[in-house]
Parts: C-alpha cells; structure tokens; sequence
C-alpha cells in the first residue's frame, strides 16, 4: 500500500487521502487496479481504538463533513450533527468521513485517471469517464473497510448516514456485522423504490440530452454539462422536500419583478422568466451544483442507489440479511419524508425485529421532507446523542 | 366572425376549427387580434339546445376525447368516459372538446402565425413562438365561451374535466355560473401549488436547456428540442403516478438484457443503458410525446397552470369566487393522486359549502395516482354516470 499525496478532484484540489496500490475488486467483476479514497478525520482515536465513529455520506455529500469545504468555502454539511458537544460528539468519538467510490472529491470515480491499460509513456491517462465500471453500494462500503483497517481500527463504535449514506449503514450492518457495534440508518431503506429510480433516470436522461455530455467525454474539451446537471439536481431537489415546506417557505410567491399586476407583464418575458420563488430558488439549487459534482460521478452514484437491494441476495428475505447480528440499531425516519417514506424504514426494523435485532426506530414529525436530517431539527439530533450515549457506555467507552 | 377550414397544427394537420376574426382580449392585457378555436363534437344537440357538456382536457390531452387520434392513430384519451352509453353518453349528451387556448393541435398557440403586425405582402407570417402572450385557464375559458356561443349554446348542461380540465371546470363555474348546470372538476384544485410549480419548473429548464430550442426560435429549422421536452414529459409522467403504481406496474424488475447477474455486466455499460423496466417505460413515454406537442406550447400551457389561483381576486376567500352559484357540483379526487391531493379538492368542497352551494364530493380510493381519472377506474364512472343522470332529471333532459 502506498500512501501518497497528490492532486485530485474538481478544479484540481488537494484533498488528504490514501491510495491502495492493490486496487478494489469490484461486485460486478471489474477490478479497479488501484483506489483512492479522500477522507477527513475529526476528534482522536483512543487507544483502544474503540470510539470511532464513520460518516456515510449522501448522494452528492462529501468528506467535509464538520469543517469549511475546501472548494465552496461553505460549513460542513453535517456540522449541527458532527462536532465538539454535537451528538456525534468529537470530544468523544473519533469519526471518519470518507469521499464514495465513484465520487468527485478525490476518491476514485469517473473522473479519476484510468490506470486498467498501459499508457504511453510520458502522456497523462485519460480518465474513466463513462468507461468507469458499476460501482455498488457495497462495493462503497469495501473501499471504507479498508480505509477503516489502514487507520487501524478493528471494529467502528458507530456507523452513521443520512439518505444513501443510511444505505451504506445498512450495508456495513449486514456485510460486516463484527465491525459495527452500533448503527444508525437515517431516512434510508433497503432497496431503491421504481418511483425513486424513475427520478433518477429523468435526471440522467437530463445529462444525457446535454451535447456537452458528449457521450460522457465532456473532459477531452473545457466543458461540461452543467445545463443537463442542473435540471437533474432540480428534479432531485424537489423530491428532498416536502410539499408543506415549499409552500411554507415559497408558497404561491411571485417575484419581486413579477409582483405587478398580470396586465403589466411584458410581452414575451411569460414564457421564458421567474415568476415564482420557488423557480427562482430551484434554479439557483441547479446552478450552484454544477460547479462542485462531476456529471459523470452523478450518473455512477446515482446507479450505485438504484442498484441498491440488501435483500436480493436472501430470496427477498432482508431479515435474513442481518441473521446473527449483535449491531444495535437506531433507525430513524420523517414524517413528511416521501422520497424514503417511513413504511420503508419501518419494514428494516420488522426485519431485524424478527431476528430478534437490538433495534430502536424513531420516526420524527416534521415538516421539512427528506432533507430533515440535514436541518436543524432538535429531535433528531437529541435521538442520535441519547443513543450513541447509550451504546457508548454499553461499549464502555464511558463510565 | 369567419369560419373556414385551413391547415394548423403539427404536421400540417387539418382540424374541424373555428375562427373568430374578432380575437380575444387576454387577462394579461393583451390582444389576440385573431382567434382559432379546433374541436370535436359527438352526438346531437337537442332542439331546446339544453343538453351540451363541455370537456375540458388536461396539459397534453387534445379534442380527440372519444374517436381515433387524427396524428398518433391512438384511441381517443377518454373514450371510457365519453361515447354511446358511456357515463358522458352521447346517445343522450352533445358532448364539445376543443384544444386549448395556448395548445398546438390547431387552436391558436404559440406555433400559430403571429397576426399582431402587418407582415410583408405574400410572406407568411411567422409563428408567435415565445412572443406568444401569457395566457391563463380564464383566457382558456373565455375562449371556450365564445366557441359555445358559435354553437348557438347559451347554457352548458355540463362541463368536466380531470388535471387541468378540472381547473378549467372550475373557472367556468366561477367566471359564467349562469352557463354551467352541472361542473365536475376530477382530480384538480383551487390553485397550482409550489410543489407543483417547481416540477413544471424542471420541466421548462429541461426544455429551455436544449440546445435545438434556440432560444424559443426552433420553429426557423428543422428541429425541435426533443430531448428536454422528452425529459419534461418524463419528470412530469412521474407525477401522474403514484409509488405503489409505479412499484406495482414495474417494481424493480430488470430489462431482458441487464437480468444477467451483476458480474456478466459489460465494461462501460452500466452508467448509459436501460437497467430496470421503469426506466424503459419512462424513455418511452419521453420520446413519444415529442412526436405529438409542440414545446413552445408545453411551455405556454404549463405557465397557464401555475398562474392558477381561483381565490387571488378574493383576498384568498375561495368561497367568495362561487357566492350564490346555482350550479351542482360533483367533485373528485384520488387516494393516491400526489400531484393533486384529496386535500385540495376537499378545500373546495368546503368553500362550496360555505356558500351553501350544492355539492358533492366523492374520494376514489385506488393506488393508480393523479392519471387515474384517464383509466379503468369503475368507481369513478359510476360517480360521474350516477351524478349526470340526476342532474338530468333535475334539468328535464330526461323524464
């Protein structure tokens, strides 16, 4: 294994990771030759080595989990959750946030060189592309694992996600339940519904109409396919949400420009401008994203989601998936979550209930949608304390 | 007022149309100096003139509701509701169905030539394009009106409509309560809400993203921007489902050529190909519609829709928009409709009642979401037939 830095990522950013020289041997047969993966740590690692804690991030989440993001400049995207005397509280615990396989902030994805053919010598290697083999969820959760052993660590204290990242929490449950003494699945499910691989084949067929795709080889000019990425983030933005917190926050509100009478309208300006808030703030979603994610790392993830499935290898059985486990679970959901409904998490603590699983689930009522675990929303935060400081004194990490 | 035949629409379709020279005043403020109204009519009109109902189709339909489709070959979009012995029966109703103002199957829309100034001596003028003014459900309406009255119909025994047909249902109940008898508005609301806005939103940014749109000026070449029409329709089929239609119709089955396992994937496939069946059904639905609607009209009629609110004259009092109204109500909703919840129907139930209208309201509980008042819903016939037929013998048409 050769640990090495080096520039990766979107507009050539550094970010700290390591690279295994012996590659990643993929679920749908493909071994990756070599691996990166970008991670950041925060808080100390006993010397036990008992009291780590990793963040599984969502679909176009990062390892800047509780820290200023190094490209956008904004906080961390988890950091009411994550931090010094926050419930995954880095006094405490040791966590690990690492960039997905497949991703774009400097773990191997499309975008990262190809390194499965000789090149010539002295020419830099042309990156995957969409020549990038399938990832899976699991495949995500094996590249974590080694992650978790290069930094020495045994067994996680806890593995926590929100969203896709509540998958890859799933997913270290059932394929490494040694591993995981506690696991927190957050807004999450099982499988990927038919409604939500229809939303994300609207954004992909969205990708794939933009001629700066170009069939994926948008990297051999200075384009991108911002136009296409953007209609895909909108349509996913509003499945984050919920019909009450949009007409909370926009409701039927015009724009100022367009708060005139309706006769004062200008010829033409009907068709093509902002008349409501909501548009105006969707179209900002969509524009401020393509300038972090990388189109074809949009498309591998968004695959990895679809493909998700813990129950298939069981005859349809997820209790099966978990026979034996000694993980204890927190499984929460929202009330007003329709992109991962709470039946969904509902039917993984039926699963583990019937292999007799120490499981706690918790369905906060909220009105925010899917996006809840990411927002202030106390109950949620005062769930995961009051369960990793449970599990933490059952762990014997505290007194 | 000149009626004559001429060619219009896509394709350079003829259709039964009307054209009144006096145009139409907009609500926006402007004036179309010319009007074309197409449409369809089924069964005979009594002697007293007092059996005509008034059919008002949703975003994509057309006047082809009961006969086969003069550009797709395809059954008309409703004929399990209307036809002889059908619930809206044309044995014994004079059914009309025109395209909508703002439509592109020969009423005057934005493919229409622009007629607002001179034009050179034998050039043919060009089509409005995104110059053609915003229009709203009451300008539909009004335009609706003035094709009843050609008829020589001063009162509707009837006017119904699902989606935006029942938008349209209820303005002509608000804005000519003398005219309308009977107003069944199906799975439809007082207002477009936010979330609502925001998928149609997506869907004109998908349009507006193609390149081969060229800034509304498509209509110069000979393309279309089919793609981001395609991805609109795909983002708004999705909204005429519901999950459980979705996980019933398609689940997470995969398509013929991906139900090899994982490992016999091919390199490079995985990101671009159709994996699962609902992907499949959603391209198709995307690349069929292109073939039939025109995109400036998409734009135009989605517009009309969001503009929507039947209680902004009011100060918000819905009830006020339908004081001392005579008109019989028989509303419809559908369990799983997501697009347009029972909620908002039951809202204007509620504003019917204040005012002491008569109303009835009726809950279809089915799993096929908002696109169910297009399909084999028994329950739902039986409504409409059932609420018909008393209006008739309340309205003499039958002993």
């Amino acid at each position: 294994m050769i640990v090495e830095a080096s520039d990766t990522g979107l507009a050539e950013l550094e970010h700290s990771h390591v690279r295994f020289a012996d590659g990643l041997a993929l679920e749908c047969g493909i071994t990756l030759p070599s691996l990166t993966i970008a991670y950041r740590t925060y808080g100390t690692l006993n010397p036990a080595r008992s009291n780590a804690i990793l963040v599984c991030h969502a679909l176009t989440g990062d390892q800047y989990v509780a820290e200023r993001h190094k490209l956008t400049g904004r906080p961390g995207w988890w950091e009411l959750m994550v931090g010094p005397g926050r419930p995954v509280d880095t006094n405490r615990y040791f966590v690990i946030c690492s960039n997905v396989l497949g991703g774009c902030m400097g773990s191997t994805g499309p975008a990262s060189p190809r390194d499965d053919r000789p090149g010539a010598e002295g020419v830099a290697a042309e990156p995957w592309g969409t020549d990038f083999p399938l990832v899976t969820i699991r495949d995500m959760v094996r590249a974590q694992k080694k992650l978790v052993e290069h930094l020495g660590i045994e067994r996680l204290f806890a593995v926590i996600g929100g969203s896709m990242g509540g998958m890859q929490t799933l997913e270290w449950a059932a394929t490494y339940p040694q591993c995981v003494f506690a696991a927190v699945p957050i807004a999450a499910a099982s499988f990927h519904s038919a409604q939500n691989i229809a939303f994300h084949e609207v954004g992909r067929q969205a990708i794939f109409a933009d001629p700066d795709w170009l069939g994926g080889r948008y990297w051999e000019t200075d384009r991108t396919p911002a136009r296409g990425l953007a209609v895909a983030r909108m349509a996913a933005h509003i499945t984050y949400l919920s019909e009450q917190a949009l007409t909370r926050k926009f409701g039927r509100r015009q724009r100022p420009d367009h708060d005139a009478p309706l006769d004062a309208a200008p010829l033409g300006s009907a068709l093509f401008g902002e008349m409501f808030e909501v548009e105006s703030y969707l179209r900002h979603q969509g524009s401020s994203f393509v300038r972090r994610f990388d189109a074809n790392s949009y498309l591998a993830i968004t695959r990895a989601m679809d493909y998700f499935d813990l129950a298939v290898e069981h005859e349809g059985d997820l209790s099966a998936a978990f026979a034996g486990t000694a993980t204890r679970f927190c499984i929460v959901s929202f009330s007003s979550d329709w992109l991962f409904p709470t039946a969904q998490s509902r039917e993984v603590a039926r699963a583990l209930n019937r292999v007799a699983a120490n499981v706690s689930f918790v369905e906060i009522a909220t009105d925010k949608g899917h996006d809840a675990f990411l927002l202030d929303e106390p109950d949620l935060h005062r769930t995961v304390a009051g369960f990793l400081t449970g599990c933490a004194e059952h762990a014997g990490l505290i007194g």
